[in-house]
């Protein structure tokens, strides 16, 4: 098994600077890595994407006889990474001074994963037979970004696109955010042309979710939409015959420009019965996501 | 108009220190008031809750010229505050280190509310004509039940019931993460013997949103009640014919225990399509009573 037994305590040594520099995008950039920190992140990871994974620290305890041991949590995630014969992990000991140098929100454990190796192209996304695509323009908030990819793995979404100028993805608040579905999930970064042209292509409803609309056009209603399709499938078969959706979500202060509206299929709002001013845009992807998908199944 | 125009400058002085003091538990006990801080809040309050507020607390800047001046967002609020004639607020100016030693998260506004005026008594509850009372069993977090609340009142729920030992709604990081909702719908506090009289005498059906249930009675999946309710209007008629749900939330770590469960008309689960193992409270609650909000108008 390739751990490494001997203990890091250097806080200051390269290799432990360069893992703690991937916080930074310039550090991502320079590495085409990017950092994974937290039990649970860090377990789905190994779990569901191991051939991203190429190194894992984990924090050392001492017991009072001066013995090194690890907690159980963090060794059942040692284990796991090992399980894959093809993508060998490594495993490095560390102090909990180290530990702390690499991100102070790691819990004790973090990996390094590979940006290319989880990266995804759009010709390699397979869509399932009634897909639902969720789609973030200009989210710029590192905790709704990955609240909003939790709810889109939640709802059974296909993948995650984010369009036009997004937080990067792999910042790993981002990361820490979607509590593993980054790695249960293709997440996608592309222009809004290039998105409708894909859509397009695949055929699916595209639906704005915005909660304006247009003059010339106003929003329908959500209980409406799914009236409509309790009513009849015909309701939910895009352009090309195909069964399935794609959700835009606007960006969290300005939401949709109208000049992306206008190319979408359907402008969806969700209606507010009490006299909240509006709902946040994890909480409206995760009500939308999940409305559609518990009316298609 | 009730605006003292000396400008608090003393950080020190014992007002500013009770005011301050409202953040714990301790102070709200001694002094009946709680905090609310920042413009929203504080927007919201003196809009739908003026009789609530007694003291307001604003941030005043100087220009160049050496002018004491007040923000127009803040002014606006000041302006509002003004407007109710029975219940008079007061409004003192205060300099930015008053502020910050108010509260660090008060963006320039902080104002003081009465307890007693906010509380809701059940008997002062008025059911609308098809119910919904959002009840969250030992919420804990600060900002799950700040949310929660908030999606509450999206929904149009009559009522929040905070049911055993939940933290405190007036604790101000909760006051905060409500956004304003605390002043938009009663926030009741009780335990879950009164809980369950209450909602027997009121005839509302009672669900318990749990994903695993009791090994006699598994959860039904919540679109196949929302499919019930579409087919026929009597699956939400409750034991005494009344059209009304109460939906009861567990703790965020340990659910709901099996002696509630077993005194729920319901067991209901929201369902997981992807691979994510989990909804956080918030996101569970917003779905779930967004859904059956949509589903009964």
């Amino acid at each position: 098994m390739p751990i490494n037994h001997a203990v890091i305590d250097n806080p200051k040594s390269d290799r432990i600077k360069r893992v703690a520099d991937l916080a930074r995008a310039k550090g991502r950039e320079r590495s085409g890595r990017f950092l994974i920190e937290g039990p649970q992140s860090v377990r789905e990871a190994v779990a569901w994407r191991p051939d991203v994974v190429s190194d894992l620290y984990v924090a050392i305890d001492v017991d009072p006889d001066g013995q090194p041991y690890l907690s159980d949590t963090l060794a059942a995630i040692v284990d796991k990474s090992q399980e894959s014969r093809e993508t060998p992990i490594y495993v490095h000991q560390v102090t909990r001074d180290v530990m702390n140098r690499i991100s102070k929100d790691a819990q004790g454990i973090a990996a390094v994963g590979d940006i290319e190796t989880l990266h995804t192209e759009i010709s390699a996304v397979r869509l399932s037979e009634r897909p639902i695509i969720a789609a973030f323009w200009q989210v710029r908030d590192p905790g709704n970004a990955g609240t909003v990819i939790r709810a889109a793995d939640a709802a059974g979404c296909d993948a995650v696109v984010f369009v036009d100028e997004c937080v990067d993805p792999l910042n790993p608040k981002v990361v820490r955010s979607t509590a593993g579905s980054l790695f249960h999930i293709p997440v996608l970064r592309m222009d809004t042309g290039t998105f409708l042209k894909w859509m397009e292509r695949a055929g699916l409803n595209t639906i704005a979710a915005d909660v304006y609309g247009t003059p010339e056009r106003r929003p329908e209603s959500l209980p409406d939409v799914l009236a409509g399709r309790a009513a009849s499938d015909a309701d939910r078969t895009g352009a090309k015959g195909v069964r399935g959706d794609a959700v835009l979500f606007g960006n969290e202060a300005r939401g949709l420009p109208a000049a992306i509206l206008e190319r979408m299929d359907r402008i969806v709002s969700i209606p507010l019965y009490g006299k909240a001013e509006s709902l946040n845009l994890g909480t409206s992807a995760a009500v939308m996501l999940m409305s559609l998908a518990m009316s298609g199944r």
